[in-house]
């Protein structure tokens, strides 16, 4: 087959380094954009004079049709055509003929393909943003509900204090907060044009940059034609922002895991979001949670692929750019997906209320209430803390809790213990009086809600 | 030795477990900012009542006594308590007595380090952008002085089209501008005080975590205590944005080392960035070029090792997160390293302005300005450059170049060309007519270099 | 549609979910392997009395036919039954009724997998060992050709000293030597048969793990049923040393880019390893060296990526582990692919010895020469070197290179120069004298490529 | 300061770059691998006659007394001489005189650095084999006191079959066994000479490679000289085994970690092995297998780092190579730390067998044992596992398990049936009966434990 750029060549390459060479078996997902740049090009082209109006219609009228099939799924690619820009070429030409080789002046594939996948990427990035606010919303309903539904809070995976379960839940909403405001700002560096930038270092001809993006909804363009067409900073910016919110994920669903095992009991997930074995017939595994865990994995993977493939690159484009889409495409379809997912888990899960308030109870969890009242009877905390770590061990000797020890043997420990003690070691107060900024008090995680509602 | 927490334990865990335990090695790169944390903290429980006020300012008092000693490095730490906030507790005391048990109310270790770390990443964050512009000015000053020094532009490291050296340079300074503005956005999610959420769920004494978080300079407060602990999202995205400002500098660093090569010799590094070789005299090594290079792999790999520990990891402190810490030591040491280096390295690079246009002239760099030639006079641009294409073959056949090539053998290949073909085909000219915005033309790279400095 | 495994639930999982879970769209590659491990299954099964001899006779008929179809692409998979084990079995169903359903009796999905991948693995590294093979005939044989063509060796790109251009190549040599060595080696940890560990446990039934496992031709049969189940090392191990390959073909790739440059211009690609511009008409891009050094990235992803996966994953089969099979997929497909394309490259690239030599004559690479004559006359090396350093300087200023430099120079700068210094000079004398073990003296490379030829 | 390789320069570094430069801060950990491998090659020189008898013992004699002085803490290293081998000749100079200079005859930094790597890589993975050894054995000893110990076996962390104790901690044993069988293979291709390399071409000093090879224990030496000073891949497969051992502790470490939760309350650590809380008394957090679990990002990080920073390195030494050294001490020092931390928590790991057995009897995870049943007497598995899916699903509406349900209730679901069915639903004997190869039999397990200790 004879290449679009084989003049110089005196020998067609073999069949199988074609197929290596080609990036058409994943590029054709930009197709949209790819027609979309071609027409603000086309029409550039005409309103600078460098085509004629006439042309510029003739070459308008069969991009227009060629995205129709496109939408349509009629389009047909070939390996032979190498990329998504040559296969449009190609059909373009078949459709109306030479003139559609005129489409192709003072562009290059180099500002070509980075248009198609700033493009690309601006759709997306904005989906994820809505993404990630209706999981936003999924978690501030629940947590609505369980503003006085009280469970342990773990540090160390060990019981450290109780807490409102809507607590628990709304750190996940300010994690993904702030997963969002990056992936809103990043918006900034995605939505520029390199369009016009040429092969690296501009064009003689006369064209305006600033319509072409301007009909593309560009918000700026590159103001360096290398930068322009060597520039993937956007790519790695979008798989960073990814990775860290599917480390967010991958913390939520580790709990979820946890939360739904029999040794746990806190949740059920909805049948829909959980599947049995083939051989254990009592089983009912949460294989999305663990799907979605497992899947930070590829994220963070392409992240690296793509700043290895970026590692002392000189300037401009280089061929090894071609690495930059799978994984991007990859990131795309897995961040969307399990933010979908995701949502849907949290909206259907059911709380066992009862099981995460007895396990509260059993449990030392209260211990920090019993430093605090002395503190608060001025001994030094220091001193306090030690107090109780002793008061702890005596009850676990014992084989009981707080709640169960005598109030001579707190007077044993120290004399500032009086009768108050036992209200303090209730776990209800204990969540409740936490009323400090961002603490888990009712009233403070009320007034949380009402903040994360104001944000969504 | 006995430990703060050790009420509850039977036994002393030995002192190689200890060891292993121990942060202190590490963290009392933290010490001002952990005193400086304790200071706010005392301030505000004097203030709240939480203590007398003479009890804080004996607090205090003795806090800035060790505050002097830690800036003349008098402080001596020890492994037996384990890390920066017990040593200097411990310390605290011996100077004020048991009093300085009372610092310790109402806050944890838990929001005690995570308070450390954000005032020790704002500063260094601060820093960063600083030594970023830096290097900027840098970038902008060199390329004042080579507007008109042209250079082979590169597309799979073959010529291209002759650039601007100007041009080539500013790439990178939007490279850095990217940067610098990711950095600074990042500060909005650093400069926010995790003080007061406690352990994990805030505290029940009536603190003022607004009024700490003023003291410290922080704009914001964490909204949730359990993310207050357990949030490492601004370490990671700091870690994400070192690791692509560090893939610019290894890919600016590889040009540096090709242009300095016997084969290039566009630049030559002034002698304080190279070093010999201790067995061939003759060796002026870019040194410190590779190193840079090299070195983007440790910050790449310092965040593929944050994200590795945070996934899975379920709320809120889990000791993993002490692993956070050396990477984060090394990421900004290493980065604010190289940004100096590379500015000193760029003040003072020679160009070998006579080389870059020697190269110039000795490829078919300009084959472009050729096929747009044709273009211009009407051809589609895929016949003109099939045209081209076979002139070059011709020419590389006779071991000449486009400008040798006599004017009956243009017309041969098409009627289009006249005698203006050889005007075209002249570099200087090539590069010169690049008007478009952002490309090389020598009026397009004045107006680059405006907008560069307005930034800086 | 209802689950096999559906006994115990009410509620039918959504579309989109079941399409979220499930893996046929990429496990179907396991097809053959699939059919293969459920064949072994029934002859043992039958073998040992828990099927009877019709009933293993009915479902081997059934399997066999599935081959057939799977062998001439004629069978249809459905996202409906998940993975690729499920879709089989319901085509045996539907071949042969019910009784398929025996033949899932002692197994679960949990060893067939873990078997499907070892088989598939095992198929594919010997495989890429047979590729590394053919990818070091074509070094050795452009080696052979190559022994007295010498050019400039380098360190920190800087020409350092003369080296015979098959001693460069058979450095590539001896590292795909250690790639063969650990691919191979991992063989034996990837031949061994999961097969009848069932879900995590074992099984009640008499089965005979040996005889599976013999026919299968694996090795040696795991002897702990959760550790065969959990195990994904033979993955990572295989990412592992594939990444280091791939590390290897960039380093190679990196310099054949280089020496295709106008620069060096010591090479020159094959037309069908190289490709064009659609912008620049004179570009022959190496494009496919550029790929694979590219490709890299992926590979370390792959690798990054199934690391993040298991870490903290606990015992024994979580769904996370779905996620390693995509980028087993990819790894395998762009070893073997980037060794083909590399074995091409080599095989046909013409080499510019006359350039190769001129650039030897230009530099001051036989300084180490001049070194070492002072050092064998009894100069301490140190002040040998400094000597030299100094000569060396001398030349630059004067523009001219050592051979050039007047004997009373010599004299002046040490006594001990005397006329036979200019023949340790000749650049072809500094290669062809190197002859210690490993050297780049001609002797020497003979007795490498010996060496090497004895290996493949 | 005058540096050694300084004669062609007119400048000296100022002290800043001199730092940045130097790697003395830690390559100074070889010191002893530097000045054995020194005294391997002067002695080797005296013997070719390149040295006379008595420089060749004046120089030894100097090394051994820096050897000595060494070992004693007594060197003091300084920034001005870069590194540790420039240092040591420094220091010998200074010892002996003028005559030390001759050691660095045929000598070149770069063999030397890479001999100094591969003994101390040397040492140090022969220690780790010794260290996963005694991990091992402490498994093994723990096992063979819990061989009739049950507790669930779980995939997607739910309770799927109860399982052996001892068979669950043996799976760690095989993954172990699985790490030294890489890192001893790995010692292959560590245990190889690249001394008399020199700077990347050989010499034409009549050495004797073999000779030093012999002295300094290797069992080979590389025959390429190129790739001996560039060859870094004994560290990255060293980083690279390193990396999966520490995934397979990170992996027992979050089992450990569960299991001392509250919820699972399955082992009990050692108090040596916990720490407590600043603020909460009643903790005690298994802070070492966390560090562990965390310590796994670090040396992924390590790895991802050198493979970053040899991905498109050409040969021969680059300064890049210099980013080596730390990552490799880290892991060294991560892995064996944490392998000896691992061993003493396994040692002194109360395990609680009456809350495992009470778990056990708390599930469904006997329902495979009512399939096989069914199985057994002939209805194909499919069906089977339908029938008792839904039997699972009746208990849990009741609120019973298997074993509280009547028979004629088992009769209605299936008549085949009979009063045995409440003998193969008891826990003790799944476990027992579940004697397939590698199952998790009482006796197969028995068998195991022999097995494992002919291994170690």
């Amino acid at each position: 087959m004879k290449k679009l750029w084989g003049g110089r060549f005196q020998k067609t390459p073999e069949a199988w380094v074609d197929e290596f060479n080609a990036s058409i078996t994943f590029d054709k997902q930009l197709v949209e954009e790819d027609i979309q740049g071609s027409l603000a090009h086309v029409k550039m082209l005409a309103k600078c004079g460098i085509l004629t109006k006439e042309e510029g219609e003739a070459i308008e009228k069969g991009l227009h049709r060629l995205l129709e099939k496109a939408k349509n799924g009629e389009l047909e690619y070939s390996v032979q055509y190498e990329d998504i820009h040559l296969n449009i070429e190609k059909m373009l030409i078949d459709e109306i003929g030479p003139i559609g080789g005129k489409l192709h002046t003072s562009r290059s594939r180099n500002d070509q393909v980075a248009t198609d996948m700033h493009l690309y990427l601006k759709k997306h990035v904005e989906a994820i943003v809505e993404l990630i606010r209706e999981l936003q919303k999924a978690l501030v309903n629940k947590a609505e509900q369980h503003i006085e539904t009280i469970l342990p809070g773990y540090t160390h995976l060990q019981r450290a204090q109780p807490v409102s379960f809507a607590h628990h839940l709304l750190a996940y909403f300010w994690m993904l907060e702030r997963d969002k405001s990056r992936f809103t700002e990043s918006l900034k560096r995605i939505n520029i044009s390199p369009l016009g930038a040429a092969a690296l270092a501009g064009t003689t001809f006369p064209i305006d940059r600033k319509y072409t993006a301007e009909l593309l909804g560009f918000d700026e363009v590159y103001l360096n034609s290398l930068d322009a067409v060597s520039d993937r900073d956007f790519i790695v910016e979008f798989m960073s922002n990814s990775s860290l919110l599917m480390i967010h994920l991958s913390r939520f669903c580790e709990e979820l895991i946890l939360w739904c095992s029999q040794e746990f009991q806190f949740v059920e997930m909805d049948d829909a979001y959980s599947t049995g074995s083939s051989i254990m017939p009592q089983k009912k595994n949460p294989d999305m949670a663990e799907l979605i865990r497992g899947k930070s994995g590829r994220v963070v993977g392409n992240l690296v692929g793509l700043l290895t493939v970026l590692k002392g690159l000189p300037l401009a484009y280089n061929k090894d750019l071609q690495e930059d889409k799978e994984g991007m495409f990859d990131t795309v379809k897995t961040v969307e997906g399990c933010l979908q997912i995701m949502t849907g888990m949290i909206e259907t899960l059911k709380v066992n209320k009862e099981q995460m308030e007895k396990s509260v109870k059993q449990d030392f969890s209260n211990a920090t209430e019993l430093a605090d009242y002395l503190a608060k009877k001025g001994l030094p905390f220091r001193e306090a803390h030690e107090v109780v770590g002793k008061l702890v061990y005596k009850c676990i000797q014992k084989g009981i809790y707080l709640l169960d020890l005598p109030l001579e043997e707190y007077k044993e420990a120290s004399s500032l213990f009086e009768n108050d003690v036992y209200e303090v070691l209730n776990p209800y107060e204990a969540v409740n009086k936490r009323n400090s900024l961002g603490g888990t008090g009712f009233k403070e995680v009320k007034e949380q809600i009402n903040k994360a509602k104001a944000i969504i």
